[in-house]
């Protein structure tokens, strides 16, 4: 696609710097207060008490009454914005604007993230990214942006994969990478099947949304790290997204009573797993350093049987997470990791199994769409230094079968997954603007002026 | 109290090594059919299913339907010995057999354990020690054994402390240790108090049994460990119950995304915890090295915070236990366990914090309940080595206020809280049988025959 020149969507011929945030809010169309409110409403469903006055968090699971509310209220706001709503049969819902000037059959450019949260979850992981597309669109609207094809607002189902789950739900059948039918009768831990779920709360739509149909592709999120704070700027550009291992590692000692089997006479299934941590820990910093700070190696789950104090541990499970944006890197930590444990098992006379059962490889973002959001980031006056995802996003399903880009917003501490994840609505605004930028660029859009 | 001679409950005038099993059990009046007959009866409360063949489990936790059957049961043989039933407030339940021979006002000579398990736990732990009682007095009364004093078999309320916690409540209680009216008041995670639990049964007595008039207490209970299968006899005699301490370590580091959280910026909990796990499992071992292998040092619990696969874990509870015979070695081995901790912390930039909630010293056994047991194993011509328990036993309690001696039984494996537990029948007669030895010779009476 031949790229036109961008609306200027902050003071025409002017360059509104970061620190200059009043300017930055007042002079463009993307209404700082209009997206606060939409993100504040819809951190109400599912809010959760805390006494910390610096903590708002939310439980939005997939098909819950939180979720139902969540959703009715985007549809309602993408009614307003005059966009043309759709659910699928696994519920994501698309708005679409397609306005005059867009050719109905082009190839349309979408943006979007998702509704659902983790238990206790922040308010912005997922709704900024939706809030944040929605607020583009009416900013594009309301300078007479004239797109040349149609522009979709999305939400996807189940990105977390917490009652669900796996993750990245919707995107994935969206992306044709998982079938309709097995995600939807993937079960909760309470027997509820995805589809009931959802056809409880009146998200089980018909057919299937094609995300290969679009022309590209783009996801705000907030970054969940500290890079955007440390440099001092509001938002940064995604290069790659993570590739992704989860593995199960199995230890069977043999369970025994805390004293009476002397030192000597044990096969503690929790000091094999501890020594599995720390090598696993030992692993994750050796490629942390040998390559560019991207590898990361955790065990964030570990399960202990019989777990009782004066119970020598007989069996341990734990949950092995590996990723790197570097896929070969990825895949020689987890080959050392596993060979690691075998060693291990093998030394204290315990049994050791790994299953790995999630492996996503890492998702390179489109160049075309990395310097849309760039281009629009100049335009605005930001910096937006480039950096990699280390999280999991929609984005990743969408990078394999069209144009995907993401646009990070800095995080307070870089907390997330936590009622203290923080992200000022100063930078909201300043990613939305960035991003109806983006937009309007991908669309060919050069018509639009400042209202 | 002067010792006179036993009476001979084995072959008159021989001695049946181990070995000839059978003309010990046919020519001894401990009758193993019918001690097997009564654990086997109270091995079917509580059951557990279970596909190993070579399995039998049970959960009798206290105040449970399982458990009112346990006690219903072991009342009615009490009865069926012509024993006198008393329960007292905490539902310890003693059944006394006040012979025509015996000093109404003597202090009483008892023997006993307890009747409630672990989850899932073995047949024998506990209830042998109850039969066996039991079994032994039968044995002295066929043998028209008269005692010069009253003896007692009792069975203490909630031993394991899975339900109401801290274990041992109703030996402490018998015995001062535990105040009656915070020993009722303990609560289960279901809300229920003790004594809820035990009125709900029918086994809220009145009363409190008072151990420290007991002339001396004797308990049978199974090794739950392998020096006597090692050595290849049935019995053991204990010379010191050990030293426990417990305590609860917590890790408190920094919960976050396990992808975007490079590997130098984690306040990791688990990766902390697993150095401690290593720790004290190394102080463990230096500890049981340097002194008599009777130190050991357990982390059986691990509770991670908020375990899952992909965030990075921000808090850990530890469960700590530590035991030695030796006290002092006990309390050096926790001050190394917890400066090391605070080490740690400090290396890993996580907050630590241990909080000991049980330390019992260690118990020895008194020479004369130890010299009246050897006596009854020569008398029936089995080897009974002097063995330390490294498990916590009402014997424990009863230690602080009158003569306590405690005889264990050879386990299979050592295995035990466990359905694997196993003691074979004919090890439970020889058990009973140096018991009734060993009563009889604690009673003065040595005009009894061999019926």
């Amino acid at each position: 696609m031949e790229e036109s020149p961008l609306p200027d969507l902050s003071l025409a011929g002017g360059k509104t710097t970061f620190t200059l945030q009043y300017p930055l809010r007042r002079m463009t169309p993307v209404d700082v207060d209009r997206l606060r409110a939409d993100l504040e409403t819809n951190a109400a469903f599912g809010a959760i008490d805390t006494d910390d006055p610096d903590a708002r968090g939310r439980t939005v699971l997939t098909g819950s009454e939180a979720n139902r509310s969540a959703r009715d209220y985007l549809c309602d706001r993408l009614e307003d914005a005059g966009l043309r709503i759709e659910v699928d049969a696994v519920g994501n819902i698309t708005g679409t604007w397609a306005s005059e000037s867009a050719d109905p059959d082009a190839p349309p450019v979408a943006a979007g993230s998702h509704l659902d949260s983790v238990p206790e979850g922040g308010i912005f992981d997922g709704p900024l990214g939706v809030y944040a597309a929605l607020e583009a669109v009416r900013a594009l609207q309301s300078t007479g942006a004239e797109p040349d094809r149609p522009l979709i607002v999305v939400s996807f189902t189940e990105e977390e994969g917490t009652r669900f789950g796996g993750g990245l739900l919707g995107s994935s059948v969206a992306t044709g990478q998982r079938s309709l039918e097995d995600t939807l009768a993937l079960t909760a831990d309470d027997g509820t099947t995805l589809e009931t779920a959802l056809e409880a709360i009146g998200y089980r739509g018909e057919g299937r949304l094609d995300c290969s149909a679009w022309d590209a592709f783009l996801e705000v999120h907030v970054e969940q790290d500290t890079v955007l704070e440390s440099v001092g700027t509001p938002v940064g550009i995604v290069t790659d997204v993570t590739g992704i291992t989860h593995s199960s590692v199995r230890i069977r000692g043999s369970a025994n009573h805390a004293g009476a089997t002397a030192m000597d006479e044990r096969a503690d299934a929790l000091a094999a797993a501890s020594e599995v941590v720390l090598a696993v820990e030992s692993l994750g910093q050796a490629y942390a350093v040998a390559g560019e700070n991207t590898a990361v190696a955790t065990v964030g789950r570990c399960d202990v049987s019989p777990n009782a104090t004066n119970v020598i541990p007989g069996e341990v499970d734990l949950g092995l997470d590996v990723r790197d944006i570097d896929g070969d890197a990825m895949a020689d930590l987890l080959a050392d990791a596993e060979r690691t444990i075998r060693e291990i098992g093998d030394d204290r006379g315990v049994d050791t199994t790994v299953e790995r059962h999630l492996e996503v490889p890492p998702a390179p973002m489109s160049d075309r769409c990395r310097d849309a959001l760039e281009a629009a980031s100049t335009t605005v006056g930001v910096d937006s230094p480039a950096l990699h995802s280390g999280a999991a996003h929609d984005a990743m399903r969408i990078s394999r079968v069209t144009d995907a880009g993401m646009l990070f917003v800095r995080s307070r501490d870089g907390i997330s997954h936590n009622p203290l994840e923080w992200t000022d609505w100063e930078d909201c605004a300043t990613a939305a603007t960035v991003l109806a930028g983006a937009l309007g660029r991908l669309t060919g859009c050069a018509s639009a002026t400042i209202s």
